[in-house]
């Protein structure tokens, strides 16, 4: 049996005074996602545990079977990865913005007026530099954001921040740990130099002359090293997987754990994402691979808007999008969410998620239809994310037996 | 309070399609079960971890109270006991078979011709030799069946097996520790011994005559020590137990872990037992016994086979079988599996098995029957089968207070 494992990003969710107190699953006319509730089996997970606040790529780490509490060290590599960047063990991997200093090293924004165009040659005049021993990789991303990967002997993930989260000095990273006194003196060289290098370049000189905001630092945050982890494919008894994602941090993260990670035309990461195609390139997919993950970012969106109808009408989006291909003979269909982003809060938030599992053949329990209400007494009880994978390749028949 | 432990071996179970998609627990017409659902409460257990099929070993060993995942090494010191022979710490077990080789060493036969007569004489000509300074235990079990046992200092159950488990080259064993490289010696000189040994023995050559494949070597998998752990009345606040039990490999784990295991006419581990003498020794156990495990292994036999209607048939039979003595003031009744064996699969699988509890004054639900599907919202919500005896124990006020 192949496994296919639909995310709805922040799908989770509370009552919503805007949807009569139902929450946007609720709310949202989803007949397959019903129809495989009602065959299937539902639940509840506590993605990382109860209590705890997941980020997307915490949560990602557990939906693909690692424990974060014990392998997470930061989002840097992740990053990365979703740019491209190829990211080795012993590396240590920042998330960067382009900003704008002032001559004192006040930050004046955050986001150098949300430069779009020139980072490309930006961050060429920044890549490619030496520090000590410690080669520096760096690269643009979207708009003012880039990723900034450092290797070389003896470093850490273990230093503190220079980008200061809003207006105000740069700050100083300092070694959390003695092993990080070299990352954090390279980190704040790279900072340094990074000013000399683009407060003179021909990009910043023409933005200046057209009144607009220099992109002359860039500032790193989120260090992180590549978890330590056997490969998804190891860590699951073979299972070959592809992911069918648009968003960067959740394409790196799945790339980094050894999926495939193809380009879908059309698949944004965003609200304006063809879920259609994305749909048809998972559904491609199942033919070639035994495991297949396709992520959809949209209701994590209206959930930080709070817009409820929104995610609502999104989510009915996805469930159109899925009806041609879900309830396959040959292959098991988890539909869930990486964590709650609810409306009311327009955060993430620590609630369960829902979870729905659906196989030929496999047991059924009581619930019939998907929701954060009905799944919180259904067959599956209440499981942690990182149980999730086993379970499935388990159903899948995939798991080796324990003992005689 | 007493504590009677009804295991049923394998009974959990999918729908099935002979049975209307009911499983085959939900078929049965089991009036004492359900009473006592009705009357108590259910729930879901994963025996190990979600995920995590089974073994017979594995999953009885969590059913005692203890973690497999970190106790169990191998099946051979429980297939040991269970044949009578005494297994002590820092020993090496491994399952044998007798079977037949060419004089190249390749496996023609792996059962020997499924020999029956002459084994005890074969036996006992392997038996009792030492090598280097390790003493070679083996005895005989049914038909093609022996264990061996290897006693003396420096011994690791780390080791390959000699089995090729089909036909073809013995295997060379081989270490997969440092501290193993002197037992995988010893295992390769005693298989070549029991060859020098066994094909010039007189029951083999009268074999040959007889045109039959000679029994002319000994080869072992499964190797295993005995968990280094507390005995069951030690881990359980001074229970006594005994286990009504048939098949070799249960009976031996629970010899191994501290209980009394008496033979009971007619309790032949096999769908042919005597369900109504078993159960009549376990209400008898009751009288001198706190703790009595009742196992039947006639389930998991139908699972193997894909006989669900059988299966039912069976179930049926030990619910008319206990129904004389389960609901008694002074004991708490708890019936499981010890594993899920879907006829769909004919294998152990990872899913679940339901659950029940009942005892006088003690709560109940809102269940009214026993099955996987009503079990899946029982008040017992989902444990863990290590978990379990503990709880039982706690329900029969047996367990200390911790704390003030």
């Amino acid at each position: 049996m192949k496994i296919l494992l639909v995310i709805c990003d922040g799908m989770a969710d509370r009552p919503a005074g805007a949807l009569k107190g139902m929450t946007p699953l609720e709310a949202a006319e989803v007949p397959n996602m019903d129809r495989l509730a009602r065959e299937g089996q539902t639940g509840l997970m506590d993605v990382i545990a109860p209590g705890t606040v997941p980020g997307s790529d915490t949560a990602h780490l557990a939906l693909l079977g690692y424990d974060p509490r014990e392998v997470y060290t930061g989002r840097g590599p992740f990053e990365a990865a979703g740019e491209g960047v190829e990211v080795r063990k012993g590396d240590v991997a920042f998330r960067c913005n382009f900003s704008t200093v002032d001559g004192k090293m006040n930050v004046t924004d955050r986001r150098a007026g949300r430069i779009s165009k020139g980072t490309h040659e930006l961050a060429a005049a920044v890549n490619g530099m030496k520090i000590e021993d410690v080669q520096v990789i760096f690269k643009e991303g979207v708009d003012h954001r880039a990723v900034l990967v450092l290797r070389g002997p003896g470093l850490s993930p273990k230093v503190t921040e220079v980008d200061p989260h809003h207006e105000g000095k740069v700050l100083i990273s300092k070694a959390l740990a003695p092993e990080a006194e070299k990352t954090a003196r390279i980190l704040n060289e790279f900072t340094r130099k990074s000013y000399e290098i683009l407060s003179k370049h021909p990009v910043n000189l023409a933005r200046a002359k057209e009144g607009k905001a220099p992109a002359n630092i860039a500032l790193a945050r989120g260090s992180g090293s590549p978890p330590e982890v056997p490969s998804f494919s190891e860590h699951h008894n073979g299972l070959k997987g592809t992911a069918i994602v648009g968003i960067s941090l959740v394409r790196g993260l799945c790339r980094l754990s050894g999926l495939d990670v193809p380009d879908v035309k059309g698949a944004t990461g965003s609200t304006d994402t063809d879920v259609q195609a994305k749909a048809e390139a998972a559904a491609a997919a199942l033919k070639t691979h035994d495991f297949v993950l396709l992520h959809f970012k949209g209701p994590d969106l209206y959930g930080h808007d709070g817009d409820a109808p929104g995610k609502a009408a999104f989510i009915e989006k996805i469930d159109a999008a899925i009806s041609g291909f879900v309830a396959l003979d040959n292959t098991i269909v988890c539909i869930t969410a990486d964590h709650s982003t609810p409306c009311s809060v327009k955060d993430h938030a620590s609630d369960p998620v829902p979870l729905l599992v659906w196989g030929k053949g496999l047991r059924h329990d009581l619930t019939d239809c998907f929701s954060e209400l009905e799944a919180a007494s259904g067959g599956l009880g209440h499981i942690r994310g990182h149980e999730l994978m086993g379970m499935l390749t388990g159903l899948a028949g995939r798991n080796p037996k324990f003992g005689a």
